[in-house]
């Protein structure tokens, strides 16, 4: 079941959906001509289906060991493949190239990283925690720490991890005990116990660089008293080079339902050296840059590993021979037809098909955003692009991995009993995926941050403003060839729209009845933004067509677009429906009655 | 986190809502007096809790052994637990009273293979698949093979198995290649492979009685040419008691996502001694009774491992404090507050026990309609009932089961970064509950049964009747005190008999729309059954109240019913749609473009 990149949906999206050369004028854009992006593509996919992809169902019987001395050894391969990527220079894709960056933008890069943690989200891991120590560094980090780290961990030479959870502080950091003594060098001595640190421990880099919060002694009690600091495993020398040991090690590892290729380290921290990032105190917005960028990448693992587990779900519906069609034999020269002449088994792989290209146009507008946030000419594009990239964020963390979540299940389902043994890789998909829902924030998290956060900020401007992006396009769209798409968005957006004005007026006096529907409304506000990307692209598709293309990939679009309108959207309504029951019900129940 | 069996929610559907006494005249509930009902919860309870639970995690982590000489070995104190279960006489609590069964009715032995699924799924299936193999024997034995195998199989002293995958073959049976040669003594020889035998090997029991299917030396091709035959693993010698050793054997154990606790076998038969049930090519009509019996036993695991994984989630839920209710601080004096203060997250457990309650009350009323098909004393009712059983066990199958994975999703989510690692029970009550959507017909399996077979079959007595069943029962609570609970029946049957009529329109002609949207259908009428329920239950709970009781456990039903109404019955509408856009967009994609 080899995996197989989605190379031609990230041509059609970044080339006639986003169609990404009108911004060549731009920063970051100037280097992506459509050669070098269709080149990236390619090769994306090369080394990703043919080095990376080998090493994932292996990885996830090997798992990872920890060793006497507290080193930890990955599953065999993953070093090798990890150096290769490096050599080749795969991390340094959307780096900054004033510190040896290609400065790619994230759009295209995004690309590449899907096709990366499909092929073994395991393995992905390793590099993509570097990519949030590179955030909160570029932010908090003073440029002598930005000369000596940044190069080494965008080029992939050292990695990075996040440290913010303790055993009895997850989602409520304010709680977190782990603290900061001053030293006279101006740095300090960092102690404490920290869990589930993804790629904590590993033999694959030169250094590693946690980033840990901890509160400096004497500073206040809950969040506002929590600082962020840099804690390398080696303490750099004189030339920047790896140094004396930092008194840090890892102690455990987690023995979790998947993602066992990833090592998940119990860390302790015993006065090791740590800088300070940005103010004291102050940490937590600094860990908030690396956890955006962070929350984005799960949701595009949601996407990735629903991927990889349709690919496999369709090479199995092809291959198994099983049953008749109703309406009579498709092969009758065979024993049986396959089981794609099944109503109910199409029905799992278009759903799931929908929802994948839905969730992918949905994945790549939000990283277009971040380019115009960081690279548009005028403040007013650039504002407005970080408004939706900050109101969307908690949608793609959420939706996108409650939708793969779902994916992986059908896919697990069209294979039958097969599906349920560890010879197929439909297993270890889901037990892979199943995390994407609780990291970076629960998806319960996002719902109450969308909600709670995102949707009050700034007077509501950023919501009005996609409201306003959605109607311009409907309103230009609606008579145009893709009509029927820009109804299903029309309708969807207008109950989600119904849904917020709901909160506005019950959430403001009572809390909990919109926290009540939180998770529904991020829901609701995900379909709407899937609806978004689909009519987009089936515009894009019936332009093509119209344009006399007859290339397969444009009338299959407007079909699996087609089950998204059927089968997906009339969830809408439900989601309405529950959100606006609020609070009452959930709290008539007193505790003990649990 | 220990299990607690659902012993008052058992007490009330037993009693207030299907008041059972009111049969005491009838056979099998003659000795199922209230005192009695009420001693075979409390000690089942006392049993599965304190024998049984305590082995369900060790039993996943240690799983099963394939010894060189082929047997088998299960996990550490399955087997004297297996013994103490004998011993006690649980497993001949249903059993025919003439071969030594307690004779009880199948609805009271229901409530105890929850628990008993409910503390550990993979040590219930041992016995579990006897029950099957007891439904073949009664049908399809002759007078000596009953008094010779079933005393045995009741009491649970032997076990048995059901054989009917082969690696090429599952849902298709008319593929099947395993052989049986008649020998000179009446016997045949069984020859073949078959694959996935739960229970296939072990050494709890004296004997185990494989039910094979294969194809007798010349039988037609295809499902009319399939026996069914007893193949036990040791010959029983002229006075019953295991004697020369058949030649079959164990060649293998699959490695499974979960029940890692149950032996899943690959078996070999090479010339094994078998004796026919029923007659020749006649095998699957029997093999029907076993498997209904096994379907409407699915549906129960996928109830049990759901509540099992709700306790498991309460207790975490209660305990784990993090954060503050967005209302103020609930227990100021601590850290913070337990997350049941959190809105989303009672939701969460809210949703599960109103499905699980709901869920629990459908089956009960299912399978008191096995009882009433058995014991009732009319003719007409006897019918009305066994229509009932045979049009609602795929429901409760592929139902049941579907919100049994929802429940142990959400489970696992309260639990946060915890429900990802093995410390935690959610991962193994994810991974065991999965199997339960696949096997004994996958649930797309059991929504093409209940659209093509049970819906017609008769002229579509059954689900008239059942149809005619619930109007009455709205004509007489509609002005009840359970009114609204009788309202969200009434609107959602409404549905449900909008998508009956789509499907005689459109299905006649069409089998592949009728397919297409079969799992939908099958999910409206699951919503169906447990609105039916969830009326009945307010209603009861109600009579309590109105009565004078002060027991908290009724007015707590009537909230988690709300809960219902708001949060769940939304569903219905959604699925009622979907299915009514029939298979045209899934037929439009040609097979290639998959």
């Amino acid at each position: 079941m080899p995996y197989k990149a989605p190379v031609r949906d990230y041509q059609f999206l970044l080339n006639d959906v986003l169609n990404i050369a009108q911004y060549s004028n731009l920063k970051g854009f100037q280097d992506a001509s459509p050669d070098v992006v269709q080149a990236i593509l390619e090769e994306g996919a090369k080394f990703t289906e043919e080095v990376v992809a080998p090493l994932n169902a292996p990885g996830d019987k090997e798992g990872c060991v920890l060793h006497p001395d507290h080193s930890v050894t990955a599953p065999k391969g993953y070093k090798e493949a990890y150096l290769q990527m490096v050599e080749a220079g795969w991390p340094a894709l959307g780096g900054d190239p004033e510190y040896g960056g290609q400065g790619l933008p994230h759009v295209v890069a995004t690309a590449y990283s899907e096709m990366l943690t499909g092929a073994s989200s395991a393995f992905a891991m390793y590099p993509g925690l570097t990519d949030g120590a590179v955030a909160a560094l570029s932010v908090g980090g003073t440029d002598e720490l930005k000369a000596l780290y940044l190069p080494k961990l965008i080029a992939g030479e050292w990695s990075g991890t996040m440290n913010l959870t303790e055993p009895h502080c997850g989602t409520d950091l304010g709680l977190l005990r782990s603290k900061a003594v001053p030293d006279s060098d101006g740095t300090y001595k960092i102690s404490g116990q920290k869990i589930w640190i993804s790629a904590g421990e590993h033999d694959f880099t030169g250094n590693i660089c946690h980033l840990v919060l901890a509160r400096i002694e004497g500073a206040p009690a809950g969040v506002k008293g929590i600082s962020l600091f840099l804690v390398p495993k080696f303490i750099p020398d004189a030339n920047g080079n790896p140094g004396e040991r930092n008194s840090l090690h890892c102690a455990g590892l987690e023995h979790k339902m998947g993602i066992h290729g990833n090592s998940t380290c119990v860390m302790i921290y015993e006065d090791a050296k740590g800088w300070l990032l940005g103010n004291a105190h102050e940490g937590l917005k600094i860990m908030f840059y690396m956890m955006n960028n962070a929350r984005l990448g799960v949701g595009l693992q949601g996407l990735a590993i629903g991927h990889a587990s349709h690919v496999a779900a369709v090479e199995f519906a092809k291959d198994r021979l099983q049953g008749r069609a109703l309406t009579g034999p498709k092969s009758p020269d065979k024993p049986a037809d396959s089981i794609l002449v099944h109503p109910d088994v199409r029905r799992m792989l278009l759903e799931s098909r929908a929802l994948l290209e839905g969730g992918r146009g949905f994945l790549t507008w939000v990283a277009l955003q971040a380019d115009l946030a960081k690279y548009a000419e005028d403040e007013a594009t650039r504002e407005k692009a970080n408004d939706f990239l900050s109101l969307l964020t908690p949608v793609v963390k959420a939706y996108l991995t409650e939708k793969g979540l779902k994916v992986t299940q059908d896919s697990m389902q069209v294979h039958g009993g097969s599906g349920f043994t560890e010879h197929f890789p439909a297993s270890q998909y889901m037990r892979d995926i199943r995390i994407t829902l609780i990291y970076e924030g629960t998806n319960g998290v996002q719902a109450l941050d969308l909600v709670g956060r995102k949707l009050p900020s700034k007077g509501g401007r950023a919501v009005m403003a996609y409201f306003a992006e959605i109607d311009a396009y409907v309103a230009e769209h609606e008579a145009g060839s893709a009509a029927t798409f820009v109804k299903g968005l029309k309708d969807t957006k207008a109950r989600l729209m119904d849904g917020t004005m709901w909160l506005m007026q019950n959430g403001m006096g009572n809390p909990d009845a919109a926290a009540a529907g939180s998770l529904d409304y991020l829901c609701l506000f995900g379909l709407t933004a899937l609806a978004y990307s689909w009519a987009q692209q089936a515009a894009a598709a019936q332009a093509a067509i119209d344009a006399g293309s007859t290339d397969p990939f444009y009338t299959d679009k407007l079909k699996v677009g087609r089950v998204f309108l059927e089968r997906i959207l009339p969830e809408a309504e439900a989601h309405l429906q529950k959100m606006k029951a609020g609070s009452e019900a959930l709290f008539a129940l007193e505790d003990d009655s649990f």
